[in-house]
């Protein structure tokens, strides 16, 4: 279902075509001061606009319909919408015959009998990560101290290597931003052969309390991670250590406590045993894909014609989507801390 | 809470030192044939025994006390217990004030004010899992065509080499088994220095029917991994490339459809595209941490002198759990698909 | 929580002077032929205007943001949502001071520590029900071939006397409509004293399947009167024969079967045998408390001044809420039963 | 399913027939102390023995098998079972061409094709609301200082009349009791010929914190009828004035505060408004229908004829089961309380 949380639920609806799209926030505690201001700078990070992403621009205005009187939430579910204006009316009709590899539409077709609104994407969109981000921005207020913070570590395979150089992009964001060269020349080289990269996101939770998940079935790493794969194109998730741990030694792997708080010496367990937080941060990675729609030439199945395509996808597509990614994946972490704090 | 699933649902109790561990699995249909004897295969394929794993060796007999009647079941609840026979009461009151490092001492200790059962980690323990194994083996039942066979690919950060030689040991399962001789050898030397190892487990499911999994928040990756994070010892999941799709490019990616049936190429998406499976085969992998308990010697901190201590953790342990995991994720996947298929 | 339902959920969000009330429904299959125009009846038989109704008068116009495509739903969540026009922005902060006899306003008050919405009753107003009225036409049509049927059986207290004549009222569904006597003398007398009155709403549910509903926890009087009580004003929900059987004899309210598709003699049961329909209609009724907001004095608590007061409640209010609620109850029969019928 | 609540949630396995009946209780915080003992008097309450009720009589001793340690509960799921005893092994297959009037042999076999467990009533015999009884005990923990108490009001549709006299009975519980002489004389008359009858039980809830329920859908009222109609035979519900209310005018029917703790003149909201406790005694009352197992002769369908066929139930049934359903909605009322308080 189109649901998440048990204390701090969200639902979500929309197309990326449709009129709009929005989503109702459920269990957010009275007295919490909210207004679309709290907002932007959050959406600013997720926008498109800067290097390496798509040119399909959107307000991303959050229009609080419900929830909130005189600047205060008020304790009933809180409905914040985003219209969509800037949609390009092309013809989608041709990714029925021909989906798209990697994409949704294959699947979508057949689960919804044909029914489903292909136009950009409908409700599989990426676009739809918009409303995570907005609830994420709530829950990160509801579990201040805690502080959520995420960026990228690899784009393309390869670390940021601050090193050899860097170069000032434009970003949606604060105008001008310093990048290193070497990932400037990863996104430079896919760019101008139509293609797109991947890349993976940290994501860091500190001042977490201890006690928070629980024993089986809703361990902290169920519950973040499942929320995870909700965001289109993640391949995989580690916490702490991660697949790194699998070829450890339990004396290296094992991480002793140090002081009477519980801290301990690596944190190689991402600031969780038994699927209860620990107290030390709460660590974890996400492995993003390459965008699946490229210019780039594909050979795929046609199902009208029943013979194998030479396929280009159009349309206005991220160069990498991990670019807008960390905020999500913020809001990924706010929300389910919130969802285990509410009372 | 100690739950799982919406239409195919269980429940786990019980302690490792406690009378009796055991599942509630609901929304089981009426008219499946099932006796004990169904599940001994996968209760053996989970046991202890074999090298590698812990001395306590446990019957590990099923015992069915509802919702089947004349050797089919009923549609009501089925409650599965598995008595707990071979207990050291030795005393574990010393990990109060010296949580084991990597394990859940320290937390549960925190989250239930003390309350909690420490005796062979209580709730928290791996043989817990055992109630998994069970409701997958009725899973299994219900998913049928579908076939999900799991095994292992890495053994303390090494690729099984069947070129160098192998060599026989003895199992629980079978009573002897061809082993790769690198993987003995890692393990030889891991048990010489009372350490432990990690691993990586492969699952693969065939025969999936296309349209499981929702777009949103229940996107079928998001129900696996939050079923796989309930296994204690992983630290990380990934479907399909994994993480290694975040270093690829779009074009290698992607994976195009090569006939009507919507069979890809390269299966790199792991059967799922936008959270729903294609048709393709469900691949998934988990990193398995080395086993936190230990013998050989660490620093940490005691609680109760407020200093740090060298301790070693006494008790009968797995050398590598993740020689036990393969039929656990068996289990996690199958019990995912059913609750995505039983009606 | 403000949702309802596992497989057909809906989700409620708005505030009576808010900009809008609206509802989120998931689960609702792909292909499903649906338009404003479907909802102008049952919304017609919910609204004000007929005599004994509040002034207040309302478009309630639901405008289709998600979900639908050509026409057809997509499977992707509905969001429908109302805008509030009529809107009378007079004081409602007196109703801190002198919370309303029978209404929510003490307890929001202290639940939500004074932030809640106060205006025209916020997010506690019977103005949500529209909501379930949209979600219940939807319901219907997944629910096929059920028909749903409500009506008033008791206004104030006394059965609809056709014999003693009738009267003609004006109604905002029909333009006019034939009325019992005694009820219109019961309005009358009612209105005249500036009082409010109550009744009793008979809802029937024809060519139900045997099976729905389950044995324990969520039987199909569960179901029905979990949903039926989030309708504010009602008091009290049976089935069949209801408080009447309990004082009958077994012989008496036993139904036995009288042919082989399980039709019984006298549908005492209410269609509902140990939670789960039995194929004959489902037949329930629900009390309706006279509406709380009163134009006549009351002798109530000002929680300002400490002191007991003269109370009248001023603003417009529904004389009879009972009259406005057949169409709610067919939409908690039809919602419950889609819950349980979707795949 | 069967399973209810959100953070106090219970689960329930087992059939009448089989080899016990028992409930997994999750969410029930640690450091309660827990006994065999503390059960005993709610069981007791329950049994059977007394007169009216059946012959069968089991001992009802509840077994603890895990979630406590030391006398205190862990925090962990508690599974508490009941082994049956008293098993009379009789045919039941006739129940299957002659399912009986009122009870749930036809829905049960239509539902399960035939695979339910139809020995003694199987998974839907009353039987499983001893599990209710025990998971009502350890939130009467919980919810303490609430105080729960239920009694019997009406009985075959005479309320007690302790002016025309008493009689000592038999029961199960203190070995013998006070008993109106009007009651007697209806269970006599009943007894004497075959036939079985009903009654109305009455719950009250003192001490309820102001704020407890949830405007919509989880109105305190939802949540306790919900679990109400889980019992077996219960035909209806009200609160506070209840059906009554339907009756009245609002001027009657309001309950103004009288002080500044919320205190109500007459608590006819049977202490909700607004789904939300107003921190006056919840009260509530549930009619019982007469039991449907008689000797007394009815003709009813036999399936396997294809005609109707004079029948009489043979074996052990409760007269009366109201006798026994006091200490049941006192459960009723505790779990929902408790589901709604714990942390």
């Amino acid at each position: 279902m189109n649901s998440y949380g048990n204390k701090f639920r969200i639902s979500v609806f929309g197309e990326s075509h449709g009129q709009m799209i929005g989503t109702v926030i459920d269990g957010v505690p009275a007295g919490i001061s909210l207004s679309p201001d709290d907002f932007l700078e959050d959406m600013e990070r997720r926008k498109s606009g800067r290097k390496g992403t798509t040119l399909r621009y959107e307000d991303d205005f959050p229009e609080i319909m419900s929830g909130v009187s005189g600047g205060y939430t008020t304790g009933a579910p809180i409905c914040i919408i985003f219209r969509n204006s800037n949609i390009r009316s092309k013809d989608y009709s041709m990714f029925r015959d021909i989906p798209r590899p990697g994409y949704a539409d294959f699947v979508a077709s057949k689960k919804f009998n044909g029914f489903n609104d292909i136009k950009g994407g409908g409700h599989f969109s990426g676009r739809l990560t918009l409303t995570l981000v907005a609830a994420g921005v709530i829950a990160k207020k509801i579990i201040s101290p805690i502080v959520v913070e995420a960026h990228i570590t690899h784009l393309g395979g390869e670390a940021a290597d601050w090193e050899s150089g860097t170069t000032t992009i434009i970003t949606g964001v604060k105008g001008a931003e310093k990048f290193p060269a070497n990932w400037d020349k990863i996104l430079n080289k896919a760019a101008a052969e139509g293609d797109s990269i991947g890349g993976i996101i940290e994501c860091n939770c500190s001042n977490v309390p201890i006690g928070l998940g629980e024993p089986f079935f809703d361990s902290l790493e169920s519950q973040i991670s499942h929320l995870a794969f909700s965001v289109p194109a993640v391949r995989g998730i580690e916490f702490g250590d991660g697949f790194r741990a699998a070829a450890m030694r339990g004396s290296e792997h094992n991480d002793p406590y140090i002081d009477k708080e519980g801290h301990t010496a690596k944190n190689g367990a991402g600031g969780i045993n038994g699927g209860i937080s620990n107290g030390n941060p709460v660590l974890f990675r996400v492995a993003i894909k390459p965008t699946s729609s490229i210019v780039k030439h594909q050979q795929t199945y046609n199902f009208a014609t029943g013979k194998m395509t030479d396929f280009s996808v159009p349309g206005r597509h991220d160069l990498c989507i991990a670019l807008r990614c960390p905020v999500i994946f913020e809001a990924v972490a706010a929300i389910t801390l919130a969802d285990n704090m509410v009372p």
